[in-house]
């Protein structure tokens, strides 16, 4: 256990320590930081303490304003990280009776700025939520052509926009753009009336680039997995069903992502995999693999209207997805693509087979047909003012770990 | 006129003064130069001479190992450091006579290897001809449904891959994936086998970064866009047609996109714009623009076959371009996405109204239909070993100014 403070039912265990990128309002450098119980654990303060094999060659990178050089360093130093963390977090820990040291090291959450853990050089987001896809795919195909062809074959991904990928907390304003509702014989211009959410996870990259022309072999994948984050990836629905034919999602999407600030790593959630989904058909070689690599975390969504209560409108489990992360790398690389550490791949839209277990509005109300309750009043989609939170919690075995919060409010258009 | 030599016939006139990075064998730092003949100005050696109102205070962007900050100055800064150059490159030129200071300022092209000229954060690409998107219509869709019906009221794109950009003369490997061949009942997985090569250009965006939610309107586009590169964007058709629904190209274009080194800056090509294409339907008001921003650049595609002479099997213009580079940006930017300098922005595939100017083998073959003729070989898509080259070269009233070479050679699959 550890010797810092850590709250019942704190997300920040000591079984967690992710990372993340803070500062403070008497240090506005940003700094990489792990939190802990109520605190963050100032790794530019205590960067001398890794004295490990690896690490001790590259204190350096804990003096970083961004992970994207520890995340570039092989996994193994990743595992000499966390072991040191645990030393220094610990009931024996040398900040334990160092005042002096551990007041410096130690930062209040509360009185720190959450930044982007990286510079995301480029982010992709897959579609890998079996329930999600065929929900879509009802909607809008109906019953029979519900899952495309490729589907079952290949984790379908596409990419995205990394500049508008921001951090919990950031205002998204709701866009203005073409839209062409049923029955209108030109489009429309104006903000888009169908906002959505779309409760996802993304993982970082991490590890030494692939060279553009070498692939990253799914035995492999593992090295270039680094951690773990929420994802909001904020959808105009209306804007989307107008543009997207033929070359995908552009600027439905490119308005705005929110990810929560703090980096779970793999090694923290190795107690949370479980069995992989059964894959029927058997996908190609190149995306198999055996080991277990889905993650049992309890996901849930809420909306917090304008002056009013945060209400959970669903709750799933990041178990449901059908195409692991392992498996989305192997194919992103599969052509030869370089990705490079600090990139972000974003799971898509996260449902279960229940009604309550869909991460979208637009699975929710059923394309608006039905309304969802949030406290006293109800949705179809997003009203300005709108605040959408989502959460992620591990439990196993009385091992326990949550994601931080992954808040964006809803401004009115401009 | 310039002081240093310009051959005939060479890209890189006194009116061009295209923007690129290089190194060199015995100076490895990566250094902003300007093309002029067969030389580099190395503007790291002369930066001191950027003495005007904007760039006195701003030489260090002179010294950078990229563009980017230099492309982050507002567009009278660009403007100023245009006059500079014509002045240091001029008949007064104080190098003239200083020959310690023109040998050390001035590097031979063939001396030089050519790098990325900026770190790309977002790479997008538009899909702005409509003889391409009408050709790819009637090959895949029928004459009827040709164009899709968002297409003339938006310039439709896609957001990229930033990480697989790659400078003239780097070799594409052909890409590994899953193809669906007509007949099979499930997919195969091998080498793409129709690789294709896209010809487009692209430019750079420049100005400081519109914030999240806000838009880049029209009438200001012009201050965000920095110049243009020749861009090839190696396609392979039997992964894309496989991959592409519901969520647009992915793998079939990460493999790798090909640029030319030299930007040139919209004040070189300035002279070289042309009346913009009557569009009907009229656009939207934020996509409205009376001034011509349309560029004639004559356009051409060359494959040479491995131990074989390099053969010109296209030529087009880039004034065929239906959507003008200000309302791709306007367009961009209307739902509040943030663009920031340094992000590129392809043109799509750029083809003519006639069958000798279509910028695709999949055009020119006609899916495969008939051979194109490559000296005394013929080809329906590339082979391995193929090198293709884009040129770009713009001419009149005695003006005349190039691209350059932006070169790619296909090699076998892994
Ligand atoms: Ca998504
Ligand atoms: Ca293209
Ligand atoms: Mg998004
Ligand atoms: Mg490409
Ligand atoms: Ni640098």
């Amino acid at each position: 256990t550890s010797f810092v403070n850590i709250p019942a039912g704190s997300d920040f265990t000591f079984e967690n320590l992710p990372y993340g990128v803070f500062s403070t309002k008497d240090n506005h450098t940003h700094r990489i930081g792990v939190a802990i119980g109520e605190e963050i654990l100032d790794l530019s303060v205590v960067s001398k303490f890794f004295d490990g094999p690896i690490l001790r060659e590259h204190q350096n990178v804990f003096q970083n304003e961004s992970l994207n050089d520890f995340m570039r360093l092989p996994r193994a130093a990743w595992s000499e990280a966390r072991k040191k963390l645990q030393e220094l977090l610990g009931e024996y820990s040398p900040l334990k009776n160092d005042s002096a040291l551990s007041k410096k090291a130690l930062v209040p959450q509360s009185s720190a700025t959450m930044h982007l853990p990286a510079q995301i050089g480029d982010y992709t987001d897959f579609y890998s939520s079996i329930y999600h896809a065929t929900n879509v795919g009802i909607m809008f195909r109906g019953k029979e052509n519900a899952l495309m062809p490729n589907w079952k074959w290949l984790p379908v991904g596409y990419h995205g926009r990394a500049s508008s990928v921001v951090i919990s907390g950031t205002d998204i304003r709701r866009p203005q753009g073409q839209t062409k509702p049923e029955g209108v014989s030109e489009p429309l211009f104006g903000p888009s009336k169908l906002m959505d959410f779309e409760l996802e996870m993304a993982f970082f990259v991490g590890g030494e680039e692939n060279p553009l022309g070498t692939r990253v072999p799914i035995e492999k994948a593992e090295d270039r997995i680094f951690g773990v984050v929420l994802m909001n990836d904020w959808s105009a629905r209306d804007i989307q069903a107008w543009e997207y034919v033929p070359l995908g999602p552009f600027l439905a999407k490119s308005l705005g992502t929110t990810i929560s600030p703090w980096v779970v790593t793999m090694e923290a959630l190795r107690p949370f995999m479980v069995e992989n989904p059964k894959q029927d058909p058997v996908p190609p070689a190149y995306l198999h693999h055996e080991d277990p690599y889905t993650l049992d975390i309890n996901l849930a969504v809420s909306i917090k209207p304008e002056n009013g209560q945060e209400h959970v409108v669903a709750k799933t489990n990041f178990k449901h997805l059908y195409w692991t992360l392992k498996q989305q790398l192997a194919h992103h690389t599969v052509n030869g693509c370089n990705i490079r550490a600090g990139d972000l791949m974003g799971s898509g839209t996260v449902s279960g087979p229940e009604e309550g277990e869909y991460g979208s509005m637009l699975e929710l109300s059923w394309r608006g047909a039905k309304e969802v309750p949030v406290g006293s009043e109800t949705r179809k989609f997003l009203k300005d003012g709108d605040e959408v939170n989502l959460s992620g919690k591990c439990e196993k075995d009385g091992k326990r770990l949550g994601f931080g919060p992954c808040r964006g409010r809803l401004l009115p258009a401009e």
